[in-house]
């Protein structure tokens, strides 16, 4: 087997002081819009270190690839291609489905993280249920072979065909009142879930979140008389209540959001399920701090057993895991297609062939991913300080930004890299595949493929011919144009 | 005619100095990553009043579109929906067309911009030329009716079937030195266009940018000689010399690119055409500066003449624009699906049928877009403040955040909304449809429709059957899975 590479990074020196502040205020979207899941302040603060401070210590390694296997992609499939690992997709499924819990589980997929039909399947085989955010991800999951009664959804948008969903059994949970009103006046007595905002939430305030006032995710706490009033009018069953807030890698805020919500499914005696969403971090780097399910898990328990002897009614658990399940099960193999230099007070920059239309977590939350070089051909024993960048004709096209800073350039040390490389992008999982300026530039989707329990390379997306970007276009009439 | 609407903005106003200050530091991200076009400190500071007070002067109508024609759109073709206006693209073409010049003009459209088939088949119409960011551009533009010598390809990746291109007669600016040695390998003697980094932008110190040493794009001024031993070596003919540095909206900027841009030219004597690329601003709200072409462009024409009179060559202009050509010049149609509230302490907000699936601009960039809702059936006299966010289950999925803080909600004040009204983006015509995180939560994109002059709308892009998004996607074997 080839040698392994590992990176060190460090932001290159220019404008410390004005970027130190800069990463301290904007340091609550590091851990990005993701369930809510901000760093906190103590998170913060220690990034702004890594955003002033050369930090050589941080050094990235392959994580479920190794060199053959990467290049072995790059000449098969051709490059970019997301590669899924079924080993670790069934670990961490494997983990979730321990989820401490008193009174029976279930584990539902956040597919829109990953919606790709293999690892739907995968996730099927291992018992998940689905949390579908769309109607059209409904759509997707049933092609995928989930059966009705395994999905439930939870939208900002309730789509037409909600009724058609609900006679074939889908659940849905109503997310704001004029759904449930919807939903009580075309399937009367039908039995629903109620997404509720319970007024906090795991972010800062007048920030985005998935919680608390400025979250319109749910139905506001205050609202639960007029709810009740529009359960009694159309009798519906209210089987589940629903609370994600993004709850992060605390227990002690576990252990508050399980009270909270179990305080609102009090209030309503014929739920049976209490859903605590999803926002379970993982670490994508060795400095970030990821989810230890058995002890966040542990309060909900004792919780969910207070609950019961406190009223008498034994709540199945339901959590909603995205990132957890996929993140790092997933990594992106590129080919490095240019290396250019801005002199002597500039940069060593890296082209790949991939970029924001493979991954924008960097150019949208300043996330950070490891980068590691695959030299193709040869040994490499010099390093280099680089800037990893993207194929768009577009300035904040960048993989190496600095923490929770989209638009800062970070250097990072890799093998000296030359055209053909391979270059793999780690921690692609979540929101990468499934949310990235598509076709921008005119660029096709990429390939997927699963590496299987055997080290065994299968499609399971195909790369997407150009033409399909304008498939759907009209030409004008040319009398029209003159 | 119904009544047109107007929407006066504010910012909530919790933590509001800490936004305050985060206002002035972020905000460099304001006029967003295209072309360089960053907001300067002078602007910033302008737009920091606008995150912390109260504007209520800040009034949006519609812009090319009616209230009678916005329902129609929205009835007849469904929402979310894309309406280019034919009479505003033809007067955008019209003064790009006009742009003060020495020796000879050409306009190239960034087609990265928004690449529909009806837009590049007026503007093919009215003369103007392409400019393609991949090779994937191209074959669009030729599927559009472009001939292939009115193309010319400045890219950040090389395709590898650049060479079939040049025999074809389109032109490539050697964005790289490699790119150049691979062009000079495969097609010695071929004509090339020299893409260069001046050294300069119009950006800040440490941020992404396309000019200066923190800019990957194009060749470094520094590598001059290693530029002309290439081109020796393969006895390339040197046409053009490319200079896109993103330059705004001030006659002095322009006025000393274009001197740094001739400086370069004066080292190629072979060199027939500058080309100072595009970034020309355009204002999508009454505080927003846009730029004045006549202006602008006076101090390029006497630097052409100058250099015609120092050099004994007179130089062909070309420009660039896609921001200018298109962003006013399409809103988005949408519908109000839901309009939800958290209480006393929180907000009103209206969750769109769309989102960052159309418009990712407010989240990627803090951009700011004009709000008009268009009451569905009735007159509204009464107005209300709103947060307006979009479908994704995602927190950041905001469409009115404050100025250069994705993150951040701004209320708005609407005419009081309720579901099913009409809601329409305002200033999206460029790096919307062509830049968003199309499919995520499995939305299918948008339709698109063109205004003609008459009125009468055309569709140019059916919405995309559900389908379609997982169509390349193939499943594992059962036995894999087991």
């Amino acid at each position: 087997m080839m040698q392994a590479y590992v990176a060190s990074s460090s932001v290159h020196v220019h404008a410390q002081s004005l970027r130190g502040e800069r990463a301290w205020l904007c340091g609550t979207r590091v851990q990005g819009a993701r369930g809510g899941a901000y760093a906190r302040r103590g998170a913060v603060a220690a990034l702004t270190m890594t955003a002033t401070a050369p930090v050589s210590q941080q050094q990235y390694a392959l994580r479920f690839l190794d060199a053959e296997t990467a290049l072995q992609v790059q000449q098969k499939v051709g490059t970019p291609c997301y590669v899924y690992d079924m080993k670790s997709l069934r670990a961490q499924a494997e983990a979730m489905l321990k989820f401490p819990n008193a009174f029976g589980l279930t584990v539902r997929y956040a597919m829109k993280a990953a919606p790709n039909v293999a690892v739907l399947q995968l996730f099927k085989k291992m018992g998940l249920h689905i949390d579908a955010s769309s109607g059209y991800e409904i759509r997707r999951a049933l092609n995928a072979g989930f059966e009705p009664h395994k999905i439930y959804m939870s939208t900002q948008e309730l789509p037409a065909d909600f009724k058609e969903f609900l006679d074939m059994g889908v659940g849905i949970n109503a997310c704001s009142l004029s759904q449930l009103e919807r939903i009580g006046k075309a399937c009367p007595g039908a039995r629903v879930g109620l997404r509720f905002n319970p007024g906090r939430g795991s972010g800062g305030t007048g920030k985005t979140n998935v919680g608390g006032p400025d979250s319109s995710f749910g139905i506001w706490h205050e609202l639960i008389p007029h709810v009740q009033q529009i359960v009694e009018k159309y009798g519906l069953n209210v089987e589940k209540i629903h609370t994600h807030i993004g709850s992060g890698s605390d227990p002690v805020v576990w252990q508050e959001v399980s009270n909270a919500s179990l305080g609102i499914a009090a209030q309503f005696p014929s739920a049976t399920i209490l859903n605590l969403g999803g926002g379970y971090k993982v670490a994508r780097t060795p400095t970030e701090k990821g989810t230890d399910i058995q002890q966040c898990g542990e309060p909900v328990k004792q919780a969910f057993e207070k609950f019961a002897s406190d009223h008498g009614r034994q709540l199945k658990l339901e959590v909603e895991p995205g990132t957890f399940l996929v993140a790092n099960c997933c990594s992106l193999v590129c080919t490095a297609q240019d290396v250019v230099s801005t002199g002597a007070s500039g940069h060593e920059f890296i082209k790949l062939d991939a970029g924001m239309t493979e991954v924008l977590r960097p150019s949208l939350y300043g996330a950070v991913h490891p980068v590691v070089v695959v030299p193709r051909g040869r040994t490499e024993s010099e390093s280099q300080k680089y800037v990893v960048v993207g194929h768009c004709c577009e300035s904040g096209d960048l993989i190496t930004c600095a923490p929770g800073e989209p638009e800062t350039l970070m250097a990072v040390s890799l093998p000296k890299t030359v055209i053909g490389d391979a270059v793999v992008v780690e921690g692609v999982g979540a929101y990468c595949a499934g949310m990235s300026t598509k076709n921008y530039n005119s660029f096709p989707e990429a390939a997927e493929v699963m590496l299987d329990l055997s080290g065994k390379i299968h499609v399971v997306r195909n790369r997407q011919p150009a033409e399909q970007i304008w498939q759907n276009e009209k030409a004008l009439d040319d009398a029209l144009l003159s």
